[in-house]
């Protein structure tokens, strides 16, 4: 006879028939899923009819737990400054976490930000800072404390020992079409922060064209289930629905939104990229007990440029060597007079991604300079024959199927469009 | 990159979304998973959305072609009769396949019956016809095709050859709670049955505690939904719904349901396995194309017994050898004085089992004498004490489990309750 508590069958027949699943049902399932008593293909449809059944905020608490306590958590109450996190659900251009992390960090407020690499047609944060000579991602757990507590600031990569079972699960639900579950997308995101130990969280959940969730209700519904989980668990939790239907500012690639960052670091870069940063930065402050700074004068002032520089250099990257560039560019240039009404942050992002900035594979490396630069954002003036976009690549064989990736992705009117506001709505908790 | 024509999570994500799936994804999934290219946890996670947002009828037949394509097709058109066939969804005490075959045959119509082996608290007809003595379940074409020739009917194994996708996915549902999709169960016997080439085809949908299908609804859908696949595919098809809240006849269990079926064939037996088998045995012959004989008397004046012996002998059955008989026995008392007004079809499927006429595992034996013998029917008078049930089997120890997997069996009470028909409802071609 099994010694098993459950029968996985059992478990997933209850969610099939649209029934709760109890306590001791999720943690089982989990638990066993990890240990590979529960089989692939049964977790396979289990998280189908999760998708198609839905899970009710207890039950998704529970998975959520139940996926912490299948690795280790850590813990930051040692440190002299509350903690607060952000999270971004991924979209085109979206750089926001490098000027940032060192911004909250200026009001004595700990950033511990554990990042990604990117896939598809996001990138990811990691990628990024490895454009930086020198910088290096992995940290132990002692390196990050340290760094936390000296410049107060740190991007690095989750260590492997979080959320274990996320993983394992991330990669099934891939290839089984089950990815878009808001229990399961919530609980992945959710269970990785709580695990990581962060005291405040915020979460920048994009919508449009170039986001994972193209439709406001579907975002919205996200950000309540995270902010929900968030705030069961005991963080601070407090979201953000911003708007993916354009890259956010004017650089989609790797080096290229370094560079873009350090502008803003700097006192200047693009306004949208500001007004993001200021918005989520002064969330996160108040979300950790810090509220009413005036937050964009360390950006003018240069507080936040000398924390962004002691992080850099803490983990062996080289703040003043010059950004690697690609060796080819061409350009696309606009195709009559008027208003740019639309620049689609999907076709930019497979453009970037086509040309080296992203990988196909997990294994893949990524072209440091390649991406796409933009000279016109939506409501801009045009005229015929002016560069709209330079693209970027080692590789220039590659620029064909990225302008095959940009047709039908812009317009010119001859009149302005109604503008996108930048924050759609912002969801805190119930 | 792949040469294959689809993406597995691209046909997943269609069906999770609610959408047809084309022909050709269909033919591409049922393939591309036979041949393990689709991997078991993509087909788990389709299977759960097909049976949470189901399928169409030409996505049905589709989906059964595909299966049918996978493996051989019989052709019994050289025959000079014609072929019926009959296909029962699986039933407590059901020996009907046993006197019904030959019966049929008598009236020039052969009867090719493919049949599989039990497994839980139903039997199967393979392990019902090998107690007797040296009858041989597994057949080539070849000695099956002369078989129909000759005798005229024939109980065999299926072959390996028809429909392996079946198998896979049959082994793939059972552990994954996707067993119980109509279109899934529906495409599952009858990819099987038209593979194996019959003209004609009566199905026995079984209904009530008993069975599969405990509801008459779903009973009535999965009828329907096979009727149409027949239909569909050329198959004379017609379905009969039947009572399984109390077991068929006075027997469930291997040489008991052989004995029970002579009794049959020498124009005895009970009332209610005399009447399913002319039932069907009508049906049967009208859908061949031979309607309008009297059945029953093939039963009562030998004709149907000497095919039997026929039919038996040709596999190396010796039809005149005696049954093995079970070495222990135990009865069951009535515990008041009344009418039997409930004897469940579940229970004493489970103690049958239990005794050892079933088995737990594909590869267990199971024991020739065991099961269950009943001394009274629903609606019969009994009297406190006397014998309701016999128990058999050759392994003593298992008679406490089976005594309790008839507690709460059967119900005595003053007054009898309305008898329930056993012939529910019939389904013909829409």
């Amino acid at each position: 006879m099994s010694t098993e508590k459950f029968d996985a069958v059992d478990v997933i027949v209850a969610k099939r028939d649209g029934h709760r699943l109890t306590d001791a049902q999720i943690d089982w399932v989990v638990d066993a899923y990890t240990r590979g008593v529960v089989a692939e293909e049964q977790m396979a449809a289990l998280n189908m009819a999760i998708l198609l059944n839905g899970m009710d905020r207890a039950e998704i608490s529970r998975w959520t737990a139940a996926m912490i306590a299948s690795g280790e958590r850590m813990d930051f109450s040692g440190l002299r400054r509350p903690t607060a996190d952000k999270h971004s659900t991924g979209g085109v251009g979206d750089k926001i976490t490098l000027p940032l992390a060192p911004l909250v960090a200026v009001f004595d407020v700990a950033v511990p930000q554990l990042s990604g690499r990117g896939l598809g047609h996001t990138g990811g944060t990691l990628d990024k800072l490895e454009s930086i000579p020198g910088w290096r991602a992995a940290l132990s757990n002692d390196e990050m404390m340290a760094q936390l507590d000296g410049p107060g600031a740190v991007i690095c990569q989750a260590g492997s020992g979080l959320a274990p079972a996320d993983r394992k699960l991330y990669a099934l639900r891939d290839v089984t079409g089950t990815v878009e579950a808001i229990p399961l997308i919530a609980s992945s995101i959710m269970s990785k922060k709580i695990a990581e130990g962060t005291g405040a969280l915020v979460l920048d959940v994009k919508v449009g064209s170039g986001a994972f969730m193209k439709d406001l209700d579907r975002a919205r519904e996200l950000a309540r289930t995270m902010v929900d989980l968030g705030t069961d668990a005991g963080v601070n939790t407090v979201a953000l629905l911003t708007d993916m239907s354009t890259p956010l500012g004017l650089t989609a690639g790797n080096a290229l939104e370094v560079r873009e960052s350090l502008e803003v670091l700097a006192g200047g870069g693009p306004s949208d990229v500001v007004e993001l940063t200021v918005a989520l930065a002064e969330e996160m402050l108040a979300a950790a007990g810090r509220p009413g700074h005036d937050v964009r004068a360390a950006l003018t002032d240069g507080r936040a440029m000398d924390v962004w520089r002691r992080m850099i250099e803490a983990q062996g990257g080289d703040a003043d060597a010059p950004l690697p560039v690609a060796r080819h560019t061409e350009q696309v240039l606009a195709p009559a007079d008027g208003v740019l009404t639309r620049l689609d942050a999907y076709a930019v992002g497979i453009a970037a991604w086509r040309l080296g900035a992203g990988r196909a594979r997990k294994e893949d490396p990524v072209q440091a300079g390649a991406g796409v630069e933009l000279h016109a954002k939506p409501g801009d003036a045009v005229r015929a024959g002016q560069p709209l976009l330079t693209l970027h690549t080692d590789t220039p064989e590659r620029f064909e199927r990225a302008k095959e990736a940009l047709e039908g992705g812009f317009d010119v009117a001859a009149e302005a469009g109604t503008p996108t506001p930048l924050v759609l709505d912002r969801i805190a908790a119930s």
